[in-house]
């Protein structure tokens, strides 16, 4: 599954290079991530409230061309790779016309609440399941 | 009793105007309330572990010289209103020139952890103390 | 005339306290008044290139209840105050049951792209219609 | 050379899950960065007047242990590969108790104001002088 999704970049984004700023990424990909998560069929809220955290354990983001204010960007999303302990998201952001903006990839671990690493598919075999599902749809 | 907080602003907090964005002044009081409070004799951590909670009710900021990329700002903090429901902090922000540059205010409810009001003299005794004292202390 | 805006609280704006943090409201504000702006017929970014900015001045914001991560929320703006010198626009935030959260205004000054006050009805007078029509539009 | 910046971590930068939210790790990473440049015998708003500017091409950053609100913690920083058009930082933040928190790079490239790349050798032989020295000196 590919989620694709819209975000208009804000004026606070910007920084005096007159671009958005590069930590901006990481919340557009949380964004996007939680759009894919919706899209999947369950919620990000409906997730912690279960008792399953998202932490990062890794973030890699690549700029290719700088966005501006008030330009509207995609964000498409997919699972980049999926185990029982852990899952990789893989973004792209592209502008208006087209352009690749930036590419990025979050490592997560899967946890409980007091972040402690779980085994997803043998503790929350659903939440499990919904995911698998996501990353081989087409 | 007054605190002086020292703030460098950071390149993220600028916008493409070349300043300081409006919205990073209530987070810069925030730091500057931060070390009030430790100032005070307790930590702010501490006083959310004991139970008690400071949501803002309310938020006032001018603005009256911009604030730039490196510039090292001095922020007053002071108590303007304390009541045992609510407390009112002041803020002045200047450059290393003494130029005032923003002044604020904001408006707390003191609460529980689940943000219901409660009355501080009465559930808090000790902390009461410790804020009465920091806001006649000269 | 009065603008609609829908935002999604994003996981970063979330704070310790699990609600949206205050200084995150400001932003919201901007992201609809850009929107209001593009409403009344032009853009934030055309504006800024025809040599027009519109830095705070002011900022007060009263909080009446909280959002959350993935709330959906409403924000309308109007312009409540405007002088060929300033202008000031109200928000009011409301939440998907039309809950009001938040209430804010923000005064801007008119200036030039060095930040330097301009009468807008005499300089910008194409500009100082399109705002003029926007305020009495009902 | 190796420089050692200290924040504390603000309330603001907190999520709902209680430890600092990973988008602000590169902005962390700035601050250190902007301090490193300021020990290596420049500013970094010399650097931009004098018409040098050091946009992001690429961020990575693993999380080893979360921050929280109020932590200390240390930023040591570094130049890890250094070309006439590109520069790479590495920042480890520790804290208190000396634990290795995260540890991220950034890739920048040497462009002029309109964010076109330059060749720092050639161009700016001084700022070039000055970022060699901090890369060999001990």
């Amino acid at each position: 599954m590919k989620s694709r999704s819209k975000i208009v970049a804000r004026y606070a984004e910007t920084d005096q290079m007159g671009i958005v700023h590069h930590s901006v990424y990481p919340i557009w990909f949380e964004v996007a991530r939680t759009e894919f998560i919706r899209h999947a069929g369950m919620t990000y809220t409906e997730m912690e409230q279960a008792g399953v955290m998202l932490p990062l354990a890794g973030l890699t983001c690549r700029y290719f061309y700088p966005a501006k204010y008030e330009d509207e960007v995609i964000i498409e999303v997919s699972i980049s790779k999926f185990t029982p302990a852990r899952i990789e998201f893989l973004y792209e952001v592209y502008n208006e016309e087209g352009r690749l903006l930036t590419q990025g990839t979050t490592v997560h671990g899967w946890t409980n609440l007091e972040l402690h690493p779980i085994n997803l598919k043998k503790h929350f075999p659903n939440i499990y399941e919904v995911v698998k599902h996501a990353q081989e749809d087409e």
